[in-house]
Order: structure tokens, then sequence, then C-alpha cells
């Protein structure tokens, strides 16, 4: 009997892999017995919008935490896929931070060449996963409301693409139950121009404080007040944007913060970061971590070292993303495929133990994207994943950050050169900040006509 | 060794279950082994608010479909339990609707005075329940977010109390995933000073569509739009409030409804309803049903008759509550410590076939509540709750009928008697539509001095 592989999820991770599987088969190697389930009802994971919040309509948790006129935040040539360019997709130079659907559309084309699909189970979600110790096999219960039954099936591994933004960190802060506005996690962050006019108050300074703050103040929020725990953002801000210490209570709707000043808001919105929640694992299978480069207990990053049947896939800090899981799901695929063999669970925590310690060393922010571009390089050389010059991307990163320092409203208005093509990104035909449509049509505008536009969306 | 039972969930009917049991144990009966787990910090499931929304800071679906100004829809008559009156809570007549944290005390004090509070594990979630034919027990999974560890138990019943207002039915409509604001479901409504000024779509006809309807007007929306599928509410809404036909579709700010009309709203709420919804059963276990005064598949309205070790409680639609899911918890309680026997399988389904029978030919509202009346009656001859005059408390809801079609936004203002002590309710200090503080504190006012409001807090 062949290999049974279940993935869960289909967003970039799980793509990735099925990708990774697809990609060996067709030179040759036997293709596992490999299930993809996927709540959903299409693919793409995060980069599959959608308008819900809370619970869907089956009562399951929502996972996405994509919003609205979301654009890139960092240069699309940080993330490239090494086999699948964006030149390839779109046919034409793009700018270097695209809007949500271009990206999804992006990731769509590569699977959709490798034709994966029908290995995706959609509008599955996974109840339940357990190990049995005898039979060295997982059973994996799920619930597909397509047809409105429970399925059981058995599997040799299970690989855990499930993200880790989709369950928020939601702190609570004194006089919340009366405040006399809305409260909302970024999670559940949709629709911009709902603030419109609106007194913002932001609890947070990392990349969704800062995300979803442009976002506001960029449709038309009257003002963004975002608060830092240790140190603020420190960028240039618009007129009304301005940087304020924790947050200490509110009162009706008067928020006061740490240094004892106060501001009247109309809305809060908590940017507190996300927990890794496996709602479907049981507690000795569950990764434990918070949000850094390097969570213990995952040789290679991936292979949990307590059961090596049992993979997780992209769950530390990402700087780098696509590309990261890319190169996470070949070196999967070739352990499955039994062309990487693992060493003692001794030899594989020492190992990890080696990266950890590294990582708890880095110091600068550049020390850190490189430390992630290291561990990309050394997965690579393991796998036939096309090599590409991880040091050009870290330079990119450097220059995203110096670009971001000196004009946080206008650093998505810059271009950047791909290493996989060499293709220098053309300036998109409106500035980020004027750009209020992010429709693909809309971006794909002007440079194409309107039937070549047609002619991309059906790819 | 003891029987032991597990109850799930700590709000009305969980509560109603403790005090059943303790109940019958004051009198001298053995008390099972019953560990009640509750999800939340506190006891009260509904009415024990939280500003929270979507899933809570341990990564758990929120519970709570409670919203902040919410008085009680229905006349407190109807819902007062026969063992604890609300003169013995108050010490004095209090108004027939009152406000939401004045409903919750109440509640708490009868099991205060019971002493049951040590059965409760909090702050911990039921994660799966099995059963095994063979031992014929439940192993019940939790996960206790306090002390941070899972724990299993085996129980041989276990008593379904977790509500069917938790899980929204979110329905979908063209045009949602590009709607210029806010969209959300009944249950993520929290609080109406959101909705100040702003013209307001509610979709649907029923109890929350009312109710939040009329708290966002009561709180200064510019504007009430609401929708029905097959006909009007009917009531005469103030001057703001208008009735359409089901929406068909939104395009940017613009709703459509069935007629063709179409209006700018600035949010949209979905006052949808709720599914039957137990992540924690597997598909077996779970009852299966619409939201209806007699689901099939449950004897006597509580026991699963494909496995008479489950029990769920308040599962039927609800027009009296409180004391009905008194009737049902003292009938549970009966029947686990052997006082009640059950017939055949085929008896109890031959018995659930005829209730729901006499459901089915259920055509006038009063025929509805009358109905619910008799099944009360019915489980109260069978055990020592205290029996009360179920006529007049149907009266009660047909008068409560009468006044709402007279004055929707005036009814609350209304006072009946108890059947339980003969006490008529005062009118409240303040009219419904003026009163805009909520809180106990408030409501308790005038009357008492401020020392006997303290007094009655501490209880």
């Amino acid at each position: 009997m062949s290999t049974r592989v279940a993935i869960i999820g289909a967003g970039p991770s799980g793509l990735a892999q099925l990708r990774a599987f697809q990609s060996a088969h067709a030179k040759g190697a036997a293709m596992p017995d490999v299930v993809c389930f996927e709540k959903q009802a299409d693919w793409g994971g995060m980069w599959n919008y959608t308008w819900r919040t809370g619970l869907d309509e089956h009562g399951e948790p929502v996972h996405g935490s994509m919003y609205r006129y979301l654009w890139s935040n960092g240069p699309k040539e940080c993330l490239e896929f090494a086999d699948y360019s964006f030149d390839e997709h779109f046919g034409r130079p793009i700018s270097s931070y695209p809007p949500r659907e271009v990206l999804w559309d992006y990731i769509q084309g590569r699977v959709k060449k490798a034709g994966v699909r029908d290995y995706i189970r959609f509008n599955t979600a996974v109840k339940q996963v357990t190990f049995d110790p005898v039979s060295r096999q997982f059973t994996l219960t799920a619930y597909d409301y397509a047809n409105g039954r429970s399925t059981t099936d058995t599997f040799d591994f299970v690989i855990v693409a499930s993200g880790h933004f989709s369950t928020p960190q939601v702190p609570a802060f004194a006089g919340f139950e009366r405040f006399s506005g809305r409260i909302l996690h970024a999670h559940d962050f949709r629709e911009a121009t709902e603030f419109q006019g609106k007194d913002l108050l932001i609890v947070g300074s990392s990349y969704s404080a800062e995300d979803i703050g442009s976002q506001c103040y960029k449709y038309g929020a009257r003002s963004i007040t975002s608060t830092y725990r240790t140190q603020p953002m420190g960028y240039t801000w618009p007129k009304g944007w301005e940087e304020r210490p924790l947050l200490n209570r509110v009162e009706g709707d008067i928020a006061y913060f740490a240094d004892g000043s106060s501001k009247r808001v109309d809305a809060i919105i908590l940017c507190t970061g996300y927990q890794h929640h496996f709602a479907f694992l049981p507690d000795e299978l569950a990764l434990k971590t918070g949000n850094r480069l390097w969570p213990l207990g995952l040789y290679k990053g991936v292979i949990w070292e307590h059961n090596p049947q049992l993979i997780y896939l992209g769950m530390q800090d990402l700087w780098y993303s696509f590309n990261l899981f890319d190169a996470q799901a070949w070196f999967v695929r070739d352990y499955i495929l039994g062309r990487i063999k693992l060493p003692e669970q001794s030899e594989m925590q020492a190992d990890s133990a080696a990266w950890r310690e590294q990582e708890e060393g880095l110091q600068s922010t550049a020390s850190m994207y490189e430390f992630q571009g290291r561990y990309i390089k050394h997965l690579i050389e393991h796998t036939d994943y096309p090599s590409f010059d991880i040091d050009a991307v870290n330079q990119i990163f450097l220059k995203w950050k110096t670009d971001k320092k000196r004009d946080i409203m206008g650093y998505r208005d810059k271009s950047y050169r791909s290493v996989m093509t060499g293709t220098l990104a053309v300036p998109h035909h409106t500035r980020w900040l004027q750009a209020l449509d992010d429709s693909m049509e809309e971006y794909l505008r002007e440079t194409a006509g309107k039937g070549d536009v047609n002619a991309l969306r059906q790819r």
C-alpha cells in the first residue's frame, strides 16, 4: 500500500506541499496517496478573502484574517516562487507591492499549472487527529460540509499547514465591557471605510498595527492613535497619527494611556498578534510556541521531534514566506519519499538547539532575515528546489526597511528587481495612497488592454 | 462507585440541573458525583456578558450573544423560578422587564443560596465526548485553561446544557464581499451606540431583529430598515423604521430588496438565527434540529433516545425559559436517581412522535406557548418541582403579545402579576425608551437607598 499523507490546509504552505509532490512525480517519483483537507470552499488560505468574521456558515471558526484593500507590505521580490515567476504568471512586469487579489491569482497560477486541485477536499474541516502508537498511524476525523457527513481516514503522515495567523491573541483592558464603541481584533478587521471620520485607537506596534492603521488613514479615518508596549514604531506618521504608550484603561469613550494622557476614541482595534492554535490536535501533538524564528520541537523547522510522522509547515515568524514554505515543502517531500533520512531523536534535538542558540543571539533586524535566509538555503541544499540568490533577497529586505523608514505612506511606490528573472518591477499606474480600488482588474488596467486582462483572469 | 454525571455548561439550564440535584440531596437523596464544565470564568451562560466576539482569549469560539443595554423582552413573570421568587431575591417588587444584569443577579441568587459553585470547573472547555458501548461510559476530554492542561474523565451520564444561541446561522448575499461597511451577525452585536447616526439594515424578522433594531433606534441610529422573508413583523414602528421584503443583493453601500426597491445603508446586521451546534460531540451523538418546539430524538424533550445516558437541556424553541429548564432538570435528576424509569426505545419514540404530531398541528401563537406550558406541566407532574399556575402564565404571554402589538416601543413599561407570589410588578422609575443606563445600580435606584442597593449586590 502506498504511503498515505494528509495535508491540513490548502493555503500557501499546503499548496507548496502539493506542488512539491507533483513536481517529483512529474520527474518519475512515486506519488504518495495524498489528501489535502481545506475548510474553505476554495484554495489560497489567508489570500482567499472572506467577508465573514467569527464563525462561518458551518459554525467553524473563520480562518481568514485578510481584509479588503490589503496590498503586500513587503516586496513581492522577497516571496517569489523559484519555480514559477511573476513574469511567467502575468506575462509582463508588474509592480513590487501588489494587492491581495493579484497575489492570490499568482499563488493559484502555479497550482493550476501543476494540476493538483483534485487532491483537495474542500468544505472539509479537520475535527480531530489521533495517533495510535501500535499501528503507528494517524486517524483523522473530518467533517465534509458539502455532503453533510463525518469522515475518518488513516494516514502515515500528517502535515499541519493550517497557518498561525487565524487565532487571535485578545487581551482585555479595564473598561472594555462598558466602552461605547466597537472593539475588534485585527483578525476581524475587514473594511476600512467603516472607520471613515472616526477617531481610531490601535493597540499594538507590529505589522498589523502599522498596516491596518495605514489602511484606515488612507480610507479616511479622522485620527489614528496607536500604542506601544516597549517602543514606538517611530515612523514619520502623517498628520492625525500619533503614538502613545500602552493603553491602561477606557472609561466611556475615553482611552487612558500609561503616561497618564487620554484621548476620546470611537473604536478600538486590537493588533495584538496571534496564537499558534490547533483545535484538531490533542495536547501531546500540538506545537506550543510564540511567534519566533526558531520554535523548538521541530527538526529542520518542520518535523515534530517527538513523532516524526507529524510535520508542521510555516510555523516560524515570517520574513520570507512563499519561498520559505517551498523550501520546507520540498524538504518534507524528500523526507517522506525516503530520500532524506532522519538522525536519532537526540541528534535532531541537538540540531534544533543549535539553531535556537543562533536565533537567540540575533540583535539587529538584518540579522533576523539573514538567519531565515540561511535556514532556507540550508533546506534547499537537500532538495531539487531551484536555488536562488538569497543574499540578493536579503538586500531587498534591507532596502525595503530603509524605504519604509523614509516614507511609511510611500514605500509601496518603490520598485525592486527579481532575483529569479532579473526583471525590474514597474511602478504601479497609481500611487498606493491614491489607489483606492484594489481589484485585479484595476491593477492590470492601462498597460494591458481590456481583452488582455480578461485573458489573464481566465488562467 | 457513585454515579458520575457531567454537565456541560453553567448557564441557566446547567445551573438548574445543579440546583435540582442539590435540592434532592438536601431532602436526603444521594448526590451523584457531578462535574459541571464551564468555558467562561463565571457562571450565567448567556447572561454573563462579555465584550468579546469571535474567538476568546483561549482561541475558543465566544459563547455569548448577549449585548449591552438588553432588557428582558418578555415579562419576568413568565420565567420566574417556582422555588426562588423575584420577591425573595430582591426583597421588594421590581418591574416586569428588568435589564440583563438584574436577571443575571437573580439567576445567581438561587445557586449561591444552594451552594453549588464548587461543582463547577470554570475556564474549562469541553473538547470531546465519546461513548464506549462496551463499558457503557462516556469519556470526556476538556481543556482546563486556568491550569493549562488537558483533562480526561469518564461519566455515566452527560448532560448537554450548552444552549443553542451561540452558533450563528450566517447566510451570504451577493455583494457582501464588496459592501463598504460593517456586516455582522446578531451573535457579534454588542454595543448599539456604535450605530448612532447610521442607516442600519437588519436582515430578519424574529426576536433578534425586533430587539436589536429597537436598541439601535433607542440609542440613536438614523434609520432602521428591516427585511422579512414571508411577512413583515407588522408593528407600528417609530419614524425612521421601515420593513422591506428580503434582501436581494448589495452594490457598494446600496441594498436592493426583493420588490426592486433599494436603500443606502451604513451597516448590516444579520438577525438570521442560530444553529444547534455541538463541536464537542461526534456526529452520532449530536442532536440535529432546527429551532422548534419539539425536536425529535429526545424522550420527554431531554433524553437522547438512541442512548439514554446522553441528555439535552433546553434545546426547544423557547417561549418559557428558566422554569422550563427547571422542569426538565428536575425530571432528568429523578431519572438519573432511578426514580423515573424509561420505557422501551420504541415506546419512547412513539411518545415523542405523539408530541411532535401535536406540535405540527399548532397554528396560532397562543397555541404554541400553551403547548409548551402543557409540556412543562407534564414534566412537573413527575417530580417535586413546585407546581405553578401555568394557565395564568399563558394569560401573561397573551397580554404581552397584545401589549407589544399596541406599542412596540412602550410594552416594557407594563406590569404583570407573579403567579408564584401574587406580587404585582411595579413600574420602573424610567420609561424603557428613556432608560439609557441599564446597570443594576441604576435599576434599583430611588426606591431603595444606596445602602440597600449595596446590600442587595452583596448577596
